[in-house]
């Protein structure tokens, strides 16, 4: 790739894969993440950052053979071998080997960052993206892996989202699952198909589990029945209708359980137990996690994909350390988030959180303009002064196009006798000579 | 720099230069950076992003030489030659000619988020740190000069830091005072000397004028006791003082005028006027500022540094575009200010920002202890579930380690009765068996 050169200028121009975000977009993404960030303090969540670059080997061992491939790695200054973050996952690891005795455990954390794959350009997928990641690290108590739903039913629910399923499953009713068609050196491979669900179809799970794992039509078609089976009534209903799988071997007995006893912390709370459904065909592609996984849909947007995931994995820290401290937690996809919440209409499509605009049709009453708008300020009406004396048709027209709810004019009138004109950029109606205190009534009721 | 394995281990290691941030330091700057995006949005500025990921000429062009030896720079995997930003402007100037036609001028946008520099390792330097950047690109009014000033009176005032001046000076000033020894061809020589003064001092400023711009000891004696002015009285005053200069040239003339005008703006609104004082010696050592320059510097820790700089800039996208577009704007040194705001004692040093901790002594009570987690949650009182069940020491440590404020602990008695025994965590006072409607009084009251 060549930078085109125009009469010596560069060409202004992101690299592929990478974008802007605009003030809309950017505004709408830090108002879902002040939310969620108050939601995870809310529950004693801290936030931690760790840097973007890290040495590759501290990242390398953990990543898949995928994600090795899409590490942005290179020497730097020093020749150090380094790498760009794929995830905030591995660095938590690091993080937490690190600073190991400054940390109390359970250690409860989330962080939100930008990660970088160099993964082939499609539509949507961006090499650059951000994450947005809650765990507690450190407890195997089943308390954790409750509350990780609780923190993703308070998020989605503070985000005025209100139709969407929390799917969960677990890896040893999986395993299981396997273990009972005397398929326990399988599991991997078989996780994997069963991945591709959502992509793929059942028939061609079958089809795949069959070739793949080398087994008849019968064997394949008695595991997909069995992973299609998903609860559609209440948990205590549902964990007695599979009741006879707890029979087949321990690792079915164990997760079943565990979900059913997830779910028991959870019922007596302000948190609609019927959202949270159990369905036996969520894997989680990857292979760190050992217990609980979590999958979550926005109910009216099917093929949007899972918002946020996530589960328990026995041992984060093994590269680093042979202490043993598992973990459980989500992350929430925020691209893919903006993406649904857009197409629901549910966030602000704004060029300005400015409501109104300031206006001097003359450079001396540049002053007073601004005394206006800081009255405003000081009422907690955030308010923009347009900085140039242009054509009126030119500052209302910025208006128009930012949305500003009003104009505030100031002219030689207006400025003798300590008024404005007030404009009202929805509905074109002008008032004039009002007094500061008037208009700050007016637009406070507005 | 190699790796050291230990067992097959990976040592856990930032690299040279990076750091983490533990919670305590991350929810202190997190909250600084919600304090100041609500002053900017206040304003009408809204929120951009760019990658952290650059075609590498996009960034080389506009940096200067020192920059382009520090920046992290490496062939992706399509061989693109690209660069982590080492600013948050240079993307700016690209964001906004890539674009134009989507942006209303004047754009105010403020951007915060991490850049990069390979710079030698020294304490208290990280080679990422985080830059906090507020502008208004596109008009040329000294409203926007005289709004800058604003932003940052509010931001820090906003932020509870009272005793801080914030120094501006004007480059027509700094040229035109060269202009009046002769010497208009070495001015950028002469402002980066002055940019040292704070470091070396003003006979050293002297010396090193004398021996680089090849001038006799009187006039460079001439040109510090000029540059050495700086106001202490009100600026109508002040500006009667150095009149006189306004003879000496034009420069010096706009120079002057420009920033009494600005002055004039700011001198009827809710901002202390006298926390901004003109100072002939802020050049900035950056060459592309062409208009108002600021620094800010708190009155007690004067060797901090500046915490907020910035000043006006011409010709901001001539890289990128014919289309001339001037900006002004300045940047929160939100690292060096977390560091000052902490000596200061102005943050808040909290390994979580829950107030309380509910302890649950069997696994029987968890759902009740997330219930009464719950019910403070729903009164805005941030709580924390103690995930296991352990000798109460052990939990009781946590809250005292973590600074939660109270415990809730919930044994048999508690649970029959739905109550639970508080323990205010600070007094080490218990009362016992208090119901949830008592309980959630006496910690809103504490």
């Amino acid at each position: 790739m060549v930078i085109i050169m125009i009469d010596n200028l560069i060409v202004a121009k992101t690299l592929s894969g990478f974008k802007d975000r605009l003030p809309k977009e950017c505004a709408a993404k830090a108002s879902i993440l002040d939310v969620v960030s108050n939601v995870f303090l809310s529950y004693g969540f801290m936030p931690i950052e760790t840097p973007h670059l890290e040495y590759a080997q501290t990242l390398v061992r953990q990543g898949s053979d995928e994600i090795q491939k899409e590490l942005y790695r290179f020497r730097d200054h020093g020749n150090r071998d380094v790498a760009l973050r794929f995830d905030l996952t591995v660095p938590l690891a690091r993080f937490i080997v690190q600073h190991r005795h400054e940390l109390d455990m359970p250690f409860k954390r989330y962080a939100i960052g930008n990660v970088f794959r160099g993964e082939r350009a499609q539509k949507g997928r961006y090499r650059e993206f951000t994450q947005c990641d809650f765990d507690f690290i450190g407890s195997n108590s089943l308390s954790c892996d409750a509350e990780i739903l609780q923190v993703i039913y308070s998020s989605l629910t503070a985000l005025n989202l209100q139709e969407f399923s929390i799917w969960i499953n677990h890896r040893q009713i999986l395993n299981g699952i396997f273990q009972h068609f005397g398929l326990q050196d399988n599991i991997e491979s078989g996780l994997r198909i069963i991945d591709k669900l959502d992509k793929i179809g059942i028939d061609n799970v079958s089809l795949e589990l069959q070739r793949e794992l080398n087994i008849s039509s019968n064997v394949a078609q008695d595991i997909c029945n069995i992973i299609s089976i998903k609860q559609n009534n209440h948990y205590e209903e549902f964990f007695k209708e599979v009741s006879y799988l707890k029979d087949y071997n321990d690792s079915l007995k164990i997760g079943l359980e565990s979900l059913e006893s997830v779910l028991h912390i959870l019922s007596d709370l302000e948190f609609d137990i019927s959202v949270c459904r159990v369905s036996f065909s969520i894997a989680r592609g990857l292979g760190y996690y050992t217990g609980i996984v979590y999958e979550t849909t926005l109910n009216r947007l099917k093929n949007l994909g899972s918002v946020c995931s996530g589960g328990r994995y026995d041992n984060l820290t093994q590269s680093f350390s042979s202490e043993r401290l598992s973990g459980v937690g989500a992350s929430i996809g925020i691209d893919r988030l903006i993406v649904g919440m857009l197409e629901l209409g549910l966030l602000d499509e704004r060029s300005t959180m400015a409501r109104v605009l300031v206006i001097s049709l003359h450079m001396d009453y540049l002053p007073f303009a601004h005394k206006v708008a800081e009255v405003l300020r000081q009422s907690n009406i955030r308010a923009e002064v347009y900085p140039d004396v242009t054509k009126i048709k030119k500052s209302l027209s910025y208006a128009n196009n930012k949305g500003h709810e009003f104009s505030l004019i100031i002219g030689e009138e207006e400025f003798k006798t300590m008024t404005v004109t007030v404009k009202n950029m929805t509905s074109g109606m002008q008032r004039e000579n009002i007094s500061l205190l008037n208009t700050l009534q007016m637009i406070k009721q507005a």
